[in-house]
């Protein structure tokens, strides 16, 4: 089947893009002894699993998971060893139980001396990171905390290890910016074991990880993995923030042209609000994308600066570039939009449509959307 | 079930706010001699379309949906007549056509000649109604246009009449704003009908509307249906321009605190970006609500001025409100985040779990999402 042929507004992905930019990590991760745990939170299917886990370049160590939904999901297809990487309430953990009573090891985080107890008392408690917080702000206590001490002393024998997640590296604007960020969040994680260690705890598992900081740490002794996952698929705000290029955008939105306003060099097409998602991150990038960059059918950019303006619910408004001719498209032209942030765009879809550098549709790859 | 024993983030719907925004609508429409056709691609369930067609004091005139996937799922649970109010293409006809020949009377809409030509051209042609641009610049032509008779005289027996909407009535910031747009709506969908008219053709539908404008409208002289849906379910912006008050928001994503960070007076909760989505209707509001309101777990404001500032993918940041005493939030509790623009939070759903002014599950309706 063509691309042509599918209903719209429907998600494609490029498997050369995808293959390219697994790749690309792989490499990176090598240059480490430092195994690397791939975070399935943005591609969510088992599929772009497998090739994540089977690149014959980088040692890897299960997968990263952002929601119990696709804990059961993977788990279901096999992979066993995950991080849910997503702070734990006690009421998840017999959820949790169910999975690892079923040959998981799914992993959990936790920054709560509370919480840390109920994980100990918890018949069939999961081993736990001490998630510590490198510069974030969001989950976790600072490696020094007197906290660090106390939670692992309450988990005993269910402390695994420690992670930590610098989340602030996308604010990073140059390749020196990123590895200054991946060095706090090593040094965050190293501190925090060490305290752990010199306490007389184990702690097997050192984990960290963005794809910023995956890709440019300049060192990553002590760390026994590194976690990302948006780098597989790509998108504007990436290319903007320099951690691949434009043409290394793997998912798309395929859409149809619904209406034309040559007047104002302005087309409407059926990806709105829902398919593209209402994000706007490349607001805070060197350029501004609005909603999402419109391609030609086979995903180049030959429109130019052609940019989604105005994002209704089931309506996309685009603005063509002023310095190209008219393309003079007619109701039901397909276009492709690149996305702003591809785990937002994504999550309102629940299958890609698999091409490979044409306009053939190869597989369709279900993702696992949900909680 | 009680609320406090569901899995969280997930969507909560109180069924006596809908019932009360349900009411409020109807008696808006009954005092003109004019159908109401719900549109249901906010709710998105058959429950809550049975609730808005089986009100006794306004007429309604079968649903509106946005999306094939509505349509099918409608026409499935018996609703046959609709009106897939998203501009059509050529592609989609075939679709439309097989639900039709299940017993749906689906009608469609077009702005464009070609398209008429090949809907007048399909074997099973859907019943079409041209669509008019009173003023949002985004689908249809003026009501002025050559275009409406070159259309109609295309379509031959297919014209069903006229449709037009007027999205820019959610710029509107009073009253008298959104009864100046409801007339200047209602003035575009009357010119074009009566140029049908006088060139020999049947106009039986008149289809004008949005929320705000079918509540305020001064007149509905010549209009057959008005069409509305958001105000089924509420959310802050529309509570900011005021077509309903804060305590008519019907639909919350009910989230677990999973992070504390007490000296920031700042809670981390399992309701992020796509459980809230990433819409931020409210940022040209006159109150910004960030990512959303959170609220406690009756839904109730005892919170004050408690705002999701951030929304990363899995975790939303609330900052608290520093004139209260901190609340002493635990890992695990509960609270409610009322949505910006409750189309996109509920998007990401699959199900509501129904409350009526309690904390106790007394139903769980599920969604159609997807295209």
């Amino acid at each position: 089947m063509k691309l042509s042929a599918l209903p719209t507004p429907c998600l494609v992905l490029d498997r050369g893009i995808l293959a390219r930019n697994l790749d690309t990590m792989a490499r990176a991760v090598a240059r480490h002894s430092t195994a690397l745990r791939p975070h399935m939170k943005t591609a969510k299917s088992i599929d772009v699993a497998r090739m994540a886990l089977g690149t014959p370049l980088a040692q890897t160590a299960g997968i990263t998971v952002s929601t119990l939904a696709e804990a059961e999901y993977f788990l279901s297809h096999g992979i066993t060893d995950q991080l849910y990487a997503v702070g734990i309430t006690p009421q998840k953990l017999e959820r949790v139980a169910e999975l690892n009573g079923t040959a998981g090891d799914i992993k959990i985080i936790t920054d709560d001396p509370d919480v840390a107890t109920a994980i100990a008392a918890h018949p069939a408690g999961a081993r736990t990171l001490i998630e510590i917080d490198c510069g974030e702000g969001r989950g976790g206590i600072g490696p020094d905390s007197p906290a660090v001490l106390e939670i692992a002393s309450r988990l005993g024998p269910r402390l695994a290890g420690i992670m930590t997640h610098a989340g602030h590296s996308y604010s990073g604007r140059s390749i020196a910016d990123m590895a200054a960020i991946a060095e706090t969040e090593r040094q965050g994680a190293i501190i925090a074991a060490e305290r752990l260690r010199a306490a007389g705890h184990a702690c097997p598992i050192v984990s960290m990880g963005s794809s910023p900081t995956a890709l440019y740490a300049g060192s990553l002794a002590g760390i026994t993995e590194v976690r990302a996952g948006v780098y597989m698929l790509g998108d504007l705000f990436q290319a903007e923030i320099g951690t691949h290029g434009p043409a290394d955008i793997a998912v798309t939105v395929l859409t149809s042209v619904i209406g034309r306003r040559p007047a104002e060099r302005r087309i409407v097409v059926d990806a709105g609000g829902i398919a593209l998602s209402k994000d706007r991150s490349t607001e805070s990038a060197p350029h501004d994308w609005g909603f999402g960059h419109a391609r030609d059918i086979m995903g180049e950019p030959t429109l130019g600066h052609a940019l989604v303006k105005r994002a209704n619910q089931e309506h996309g408004i685009i603005d063509l570039d002023p310095t190209l001719p008219d393309p003079g498209f007619r109701i039901g032209d397909k276009l492709r939009i690149a996305p702003n942030h591809v785990c937002m765009t994504s999550a309102a879809h629940d299958r890609y449509f698999v091409v490979d550098g044409s306009d053939e549709v190869i597989a369709v790859w279900r993702r696992i959307n949900g909680w």
